[in-house]
């Protein structure tokens, strides 16, 4: 093996702490370094704590309760936090074990608790941050793009929007304030002038006419609902509704498109809506695509939207197109070499093979190929480190195709801050929705990011992992079956390989009764989570989500089918529940290991089977 | 002294870490539990790592690479971070050292990777959460509140504008969908209905029509623009710029009210202002107060805005009243007894005393302490456990009067959690902004507020001791002069004791131009900061801020004229700089220490005076 490849075990502490001792060490030897740095600081200084005062009765009962306060902390954590780390007894939500690295970064960086909302309060850390985001433009595509961490994907998606509703409105700012700019354009053209024209204008103004433009956009609270509809897939995630809310774009505004039988998106349909509004005059604000759905894992045709948003804006009509990537983003990583190029489909075998990223023959479907290439073909994506960056809670990010899109949101002229006055230095706050931010979040990711490169010898290893393990999973699946006094119970998993979740259901043989199965699966869940008994004694452990007609229309039929049922049977209960498992964990991915675990949840299955039923 | 006074001292590592040792063996016992923990779940399971792929060339490699990262990530945080905890070089920012109970217990839950945003994925750190939640709201008065943590007081103040905008358009909801309830009542009544009364018509509606209701709220876009103004003072935070513009109420619906010349909140002026907007039949979305501005550490009066609503009410104009304390909250524990009741004013001082809050007779003056009081009669309040409540970054947090208010955002009927089904487990991101959220911030917040109590015995001897220590700094500046070849140099304090907050000018005697004393003190930053030079050997340090006409109207006047300066000289250079300092650091609050730095930080600044002029 390459020594550039990562080796992924190495850098987790291991399901069974088997990294622990290293990761003790490790950070003990960070936290002497700081605690060096506090006592060097000034190093005549006087202590403000004397050795008397510590030996006082007040100061040691204060220790005292401190130190009972985290054994009452340590042993909630232990009681009530579910084992997300077990190589293979949790099969549920997007968790797993996380990178020491940023874990170790993180704990550090708190001792100094900077502040990235100004590079003030934080130079160290600001700069940490600014990298990353550089790096993860950079790793979408965007060559002169700009990304910043957020809180999450849900704060990343409400800021993409709150892009689509500045661009959106510039164009009728410039009509009002320097209508020079905009002469001889109609509403509707105004309401399709594409991001680039937008950029195009404003570098011409002057900061005073800049600022005076953005006053008369969307933030002064004026034409918003003369911006026209978002669209999204039915596979959207409800971050979107709240954000419709929240920006005042308003619910009412949203269009969604039912997705095909394989869960994707249904371009088809995208475009006869874009065209039927088209023809109303109705202005389209944004096209939300979807890389990793969270229920199905599945990827939307990225570069379909791309290619037919060129086509219409032929025709006079642009949207904004946005990637929600929050899940599914890290997954470029498979397409990329070691020197940071997006490679050709038919150099991917090769590739896989050099950086032994799978055991097996493992084929990636060209749509998934040409959907993450497309990525930088669009405005904005939203990905986020602490789903498929195995970055810990709370690392959210949003990068943007052009770094001077963060202008139209911004609350200073750029001339300040070229000038990098003593009155406005270069403040990360006046670009982004939120304020204050951990500098120790942005260490964090910037940490994984270095040990565990954006490419095919990091995250590709890493994420490649993931996706074989679900595929054979799914191949298990297919192979499981039960007795139960009589009774054969078989598992029937969705087949959908665009990424690592695994969807599927338990199935009495010759049951007929689609809601009975329903509630099958309902209680598996329940007897596999953290509703039915002690996690740190449950031996099998999934999540679960619910397939239902009104939004998923008839795309589940063919599976229902495949189980038994009919179309019939579909129209009755309009609902399919279904288990359901983000494939993270690294440590499946060898062959023993996985043979070992698929054993023993088969066994603990079968258990709460036999007590089920 | 009491055992159940904290002694804050054994609270923080230290400034020289004195308390360094007894952090890392926390830590160090805490991640033995955390490793033990993941090795004893199922104990006789296969570790995925096996002692012989440990001794692999790669998986060396891989973990040489991961400290090699570390290095790099201590090497920059130690040259590009501030000394906070320095005991009394840093004089700037709202910085210091925080608290280790918060960050021991966050690296440790870390480790866990709890995600509160269901409680299927948290359940320990979740439950902290919400009594977090409801310690907040009880501290804060709200007896049948609710809270959570935020990301930050800017994310609090945007969800707070979401409630005001919310509750505003529930009654012409009300009037689409079940008109029945607001029969007889004008648009102008229905503008000006109480978040009492909207809540009490809900009450009595089925879940059906709740959701038909917030269906035509102004989460579906329409009807924002006739919600009318948000009314905040000059001196608010700029977080509330964004929140107009990102909730599309619209920075034109924004009513700014002057200050006085205490830097407070003009009530005069917005009770004609009120005034004059009813007359005009445009209606009042809120109103906020500042408790702790950020520039100056005022506290505004929300006693006297609270009880002129009384007053409007009765003439039926109603308005919501949101407290931006993000930076002030915490000084309510002042005011609160070890039994967790709210004092009267004249027990004050016996309180005090009993709990060894003040070296000195420290004066609160009545104004603050009624001001604090009435936070109890306001509808939601922003609080930063990330400011004055010492925890690191990044958590704020909002509380809210009632519970139920939480149902006008949210994104599920009550109901469906009542049944608590599968399908709809308490998920916390159903009621608040933001989505993912790490249960390591809420274990942080928990163990701080169970180290140092909501009231006298903890916060408040915290608080105060930075409140006490801010005077002193007035009155060491009030005597500070320096003789800098043959020219006297003397410090001009603001004297504004509302909270923690120092700010003051440097002044040459006989200088009459009010420009060169601000470029005086433009570059005593400039050397006291990291633009100067390279901060960690820097011997002081400081923040600084601007008081321009155009926020601040005619309020600095009396304070200019102080320095010898008059009114013309105000109308023509039309702005003040001024250093600024939080006085944070716990650690000055004995007089050894504090005439320690103080002459320490003296001779610094003579020096830099010298190298100036």
């Amino acid at each position: 093996m390459d020594k550039k490849d990562i080796n992924y075990n190495a850098l987790f502490i291991g399901d069974k702490a088997e990294n622990g001792a290293n990761y003790i060490n490790e950070l003990t030897h960070l936290l002497h370094s700081h605690m060096g740095w506090r006592k060097n600081y000034i190093p005549g200084d006087m202590p403000a704590i004397s050795e008397e005062e510590k030996r006082t009765p007040e100061y040691e009962a204060t220790l005292q309760r401190q130190h009972d306060v985290l054994t009452e902390v340590d042993r909630r954590l232990r009681e009530g936090t579910i084992p997300w780390m077990s190589a293979g007894r949790y099969w549920g939500q997007m968790n797993s074990d996380t990178l020491s690295s940023s874990m170790l970064a993180y704990s550090e960086a708190m001792l100094w608790n900077s502040n990235n909302v100004a590079l003030e309060s934080s130079m160290a850390t600001s700069k940490m941050e600014a990298e990353v985001g550089d790096q993860i433009a950079g790793f979408l595509g965007y060559k002169k793009g700009w990304g910043h961490i957020t809180h999450d994907g849900s704060i990343a998606n409400l800021e993409a929007l709150w892009y689509m509703r500045q661009f959106k409105s510039i164009p009728l700012a410039l009509k009002e304030v320097v209508p020079d700019t905009v002469k001889g354009l109609s509403e509707w053209e105004l309401l399709n002038m594409s991001v680039e024209k937008v950029l195009d204008i404003l570098k011409k103004l002057t900061p005073e006419q800049i600022d005076a433009v953005k006053a008369h956009s969307s933030r002064s609270g004026k034409n918003i609902q003369k911006l026209g509809k978002l669209i999204v897939p039915y596979t959207k995630h409800y971050s979107w509704l709240k954000a419709l809310d929240i920006t005042g774009v308003g619910i009412d505004q949203m269009v969604q498109i039912p997705v095909k039988n394989d869960f994707r998106q249904n371009v088809d349909i995208l475009k006869e809506k874009v065209k039927e509004l088209a023809s109303k005059h109705i202005p389209i604000l944004g096209v939300v695509a979807v890389v990793g759905t969270t229920e199905e894992g599945q990827v939307d045709e990225v570069d379909k939207i791309v290619k037919f948003r060129e086509e219409m804006e032929k025709q006079g009509v642009y949207f904004y197109i946005h990637v929600d990537a929050a899940y599914g983003g890290y997954g470029r990583a498979l397409f990329i070499d070691e020197n940071n190029n997006f490679v050709e489909y038919d150099q991917l075998q090769d590739m896989f093979k050099k950086h032994h990223v799978f055991n097996r023959d493992v084929h990636v479907d060209k749509h998934v190929y040409e959907a993450f290439k497309a990525i930088k073909d669009t405005e904005s994506t939203t990905i986020d480190p602490h789903k498929m960056g195995y970055v810990q809670y709370a690392a959210g990010s949003i990068a943007i195709k052009y770094e001077s899109m963060r202008n139209v949101i911004s609350y200073f002229a750029p001339y300040v801050f070229e000038k990098k006055t003593a009155e406005a230095p270069d403040m990360l706050g006046s670009y982004i929705l939120a304020g204050s931010k951990a500098g120790a979040t942005a260490a964090g990711v910037w940490a994984a990011n270095k040990t565990v490169p954006l490419n095919i010898t990091g995250y590709g290893r890493l994420v490649g992992a993931s996706i074989e393990t679900a595929q054979q999973f799914r191949e298990f699946l297919k192979k499981l079956q039960f007795n139960i006094n009589g009774k054969t119970v078989k598992a029937y998993p969705l087949d959908n390989p665009d990424f690592n979740m695994v969807d599927w259901v338990l199935k009495i043989e010759g049951e007929t009764d689609l809601q009975k199965t329903n509630e099958l699966n309902e209680k598996m869940f329940d007897f596999s989570s953290f509703y039915g008994s002690r996690v740190y004694s449950n031996l099998f452990l999934t999540s679960h989500t619910i397939f239902r007609k009104d939004t998923y229309g008839d795309s589940p039929v063919p599976f229902i089918e495949r189980m038994g049922f009919t179309k019939n049977d579909w129209e009755k209960i309009g609902a399919v529940t279904l288990l359901r498992a983000a494939i993270m964990t690294p440590y499946l991915h060898d062959p023993k290991t996985f043979e070992f675990y698929t054993k023993s949840i088969a066994n603990a299955m079968e258990k709460k089977l036999k007590e089920i039923l």
